[in-house]
């Protein structure tokens, strides 16, 4: 039986310049490819890199099946020699990537590949789908996250989600933005995230009354009752009833009721005049869980008003990313290996912002000593040693003139090595690992960065000689384009 | 070894209440609930219902693998007895559903399900899923074909996806919306849809230059040859050097060059003066392709600038639908059995449009005789007999008091039985089958109802005794409520 295998999830142009290089005789040829993106969605600072465990995934389950040949035979555009080619293809290449859960900004690459060319080409579509979905779901939910400022959020996005994949990997990528836990049971069975849940308007519906669809779901839930108080009235019936039923129903087995759950109408009046009802009646504790089209913005605007909330659940808005929903992740090859030398490569484009930075690339964060906060990232041709005793010119990348020279800093490498010759030599990390390393690394962005509206400018700055690089490649291409 | 299952895709509240039902003995009363959407995306009139064919893969394969209920257990919250009775559980309900490719408008059941109480509880996060995804995109692709009035659209957003579904069955649904073919391989090979590639950048960046990598392109693809011309400079390099391939390379082989495709700069400008360059070489045939964030409203904007372009490749806006990411389809209890009486129920909100219409339903697309064309859709009560032959009063159900009177025309049940018991009745259809199904159904809708931006409005209206009956509860409602 063939295994549920991602490998077919490409574009046809990968597969017919790839049957092109291999009859040119250059499928062996070495190049690098780097992944980035050139946008934060909704205008924030920076994405939270997500999706390496699946590209992992990928990379360890890459081939294609005997089925899957004779489709691509059946389309009539590859040499035979290339499916046989194809039919025993393996990653054998490089891969160093920025670790999940890392705060990450625009045109640094988040995935570089190192590998043969018809390799490095392939892997293009499922590498950015892992890479920009998880990572577009993530910096949503962590968005979310900043915006509550330690109010829980719960992910409920499943029926909204953009098929299975949407909804199970979008519940581990908002876990690692921050959420608390999620609605869906497969994630929570896969990931080890935990669940939640509460009760729906059908349960209501379906007794005679509220009153008594509420009583039979705290005495067969004592320790863990959530009520949904929407279904008719909110404050006329819904938190009447659930009051007495905590009273009635919970008190005696010498519990507390959980809580109750608002899921339509002012959120902010009804949650206040919830909470006045609830402290009176003796349940200061229980908790008042909102959801209903929550978004970060919302979040704040309800904070704003003072609205008694204790925990949201989010769903479309978080599982689709629905004010900005696509991660513009892009895959640009940058260099080829020519015997021992490295060629380096550009993409000019009439959109500024559209051209590439060229050659292979170190990333390092530079953190101030004294207080341990980033100061920037840099971009370095691949084996340029930083000199952290030494004073350190940062420039800006256009406005040239803009100049700041910084000392005591430490630069540290973001990209690991996660594949050497077709290896996974990185060690897998557990979802609780992932989420360490981003409290670490949220926690040395100073808070300008993290504003969730008009975030303060964080830089993305290019060594001497990368810069160098650059200009001397668009020199060398304006020449010929005009 | 555990089949790619979707079963555990599921929301934990379903769970627990399904539990509850069952400790309370209630796991095999028959309920209805009826699936519905109560706005179309980015305004729009309708939407194409799709997705159907994945609901029914869905319950076909609907089971808990022994792994699942081992996680379920370890969350500490079932009943071992009802554990042991989800082991076992298989749906054993009716379904009825509206056929795919069909325009449908907001209030009206697309699926219909009458089940054992937990049967139709728990399918409730999938059955969401699977048609609010594909619908969303389904919806998004027509709108985009509508728009661009002819000119084929190629789907090509893969990439940008959220998750491999998303991609995969995103591609179907485009499909089904109307688009002409995808890139996605996956697709073109489980679903049999057209599939279409050109050329990314690095092939070209990997030659020594542009010309090269043309001519080397051109030699192993005489027939299907399509260049990518914005890699340095469209007009000055590009498309003189596609030119140049052509007459050294194709026009020997005495094959005609199939297009060239621009994918950035001002693509009005960019295909006009390529489209000359191109008829000045006697290249009249060959097709200018345009991509680059691509959707509805450039295409109507291009068209308008008389941009020459034969065929558009969409990505991300269409894949994840950017512009209005969610498709918020509910799934509402309508109805309950009591012995051989049918009680219907209703979910009342403080938001107006929230309030369900109750009851077991039937949906009617009323067409008038003389044009073919659909005067409206008619929601009844299950059974009610429509007498064609008689004139029919149609009334709003809000502003009652507008009505006309309809006659010479027929009445056609969109709601199709897809389950009974159990059992698949439904005799699935081939996608090609479907689009002749979108096709005929989008023929009997009048033009004002398929513009794109400000459509005119199409009446979902209830019979005289579903309105009644909807009023009634809304008043014994109202009596407790306020």
């Amino acid at each position: 039986m063939e295994k549920h295998n991602l490998t077919m999830v490409m574009d046809l142009y990968e597969l017919t310049m790839a049957n092109a290089y291999f009859l040119e005789g250059r499928k062996d040829e070495i190049v690098y490819f780097d992944m980035f993106f050139r946008k934060t969605p909704d205008h924030g600072s920076f994405a939270i890199a997500t999706g390496l465990e699946q590209l992992i995934d990928y990379i360890e389950n890459f081939t294609f099946y005997d089925s899957d040949i004779e489709y691509l035979r059946s389309l009539k555009l590859f040499d035979e020699s290339f499916l046989e080619y194809l039919s025993k293809i393996r990653f054998t290449g490089d891969i160093w990537a920025i670790e999940e859960g890392t705060p990450v900004f625009p045109n640094e690459p988040l995935v570089c590949v190192r590998a043969p060319l018809i390799e490095a080409q392939i892997i293009e579509t499922m590498l950015l789908l892992s890479i920009n979905h998880q990572t577009l779901i993530a910096t949503k939910a962590n968005r979310m996250v900043r915006a509550s400022k330690g109010i829980p959020i719960v992910e409920f996005g499943a029926r909204r989600a953009h098929g299975e994949d949407a909804a199970t990997l979008g519940s581990r990528a908002a876990y690692i933005g921050g959420c608390f836990g999620t609605s869906n049971i497969r994630a929570g069975k896969k990931f080890g995230i935990p669940v939640f849940g509460t009760m729906s308007h059908s349960w209501v519906q379906i007794f005679d009354d509220e009153y008594l669809a509420f009583k039979t779901y705290a005495e067969r839930y004592p320790k863990s009752t959530v009520l949904l108080v929407d279904t008719y009235n909110t404050l006329k019936l819904g938190v009447p009833n659930a009051i007495k039923v905590f009273d009635e129903v919970i008190k005696p087995t010498g519990n507390r009721p959980v809580g109750i759950r608002i899921d339509s109408g002012d959120l902010a009046y009804l949650s206040k005049e919830a909470r006045k009802m609830l402290d009176e009646a003796g349940y200061e504790d229980v908790k008042i869980m909102a959801s209903n089209s929550i978004d970060e913005n919302t979040i704040k605007d309800l904070r704003d008003q003072g609205a008694c909330i204790d925990m949201y659940g989010v769903g479309e808005r978080l599982i689709t990313a629905k004010s900005d929903a696509t991660f513009g992740g892009v895959y640009k090859l940058v260099a080829v290996e020519e015997g021992d030398e490295i060629i380096s490569k550009i993409k000019i484009s009439d959109n500024v912002e559209k051209i590439t930075n060229p050659g292979v690339k170190d990333v390092y964060r530079l953190f101030e000593k004294k207080t341990g906060k980033a100061i920037a990232d840099l971009l370095t041709i691949k084996g340029e040693v930083i000199d952290e005793s030494k004073k350190y010119l940062l420039f800006d990348p256009v406005y040239t003139w803009k100049k700041t020279e910084i000392q005591d800093f430490e630069a540290k490498k973001l990209l690991v090595s996660v594949y050497k010759d077709g290896k996974l030599v990185y060690p897998r990390k557990s979802i609780d690992d992932i989420i360490k390393n981003r409290d670490m690394q949220l926690s040395k962005l100073w808070d300008g960065v993290k504003r969730v509206r008009r975030p303060h400018r964080y830089f993305v700055d290019l060594s001497k000689d990368l810069w160098n690089l650059k200009s001397d490649l668009l020199e060398k291409y304006s020449v010929r384009g005009r």
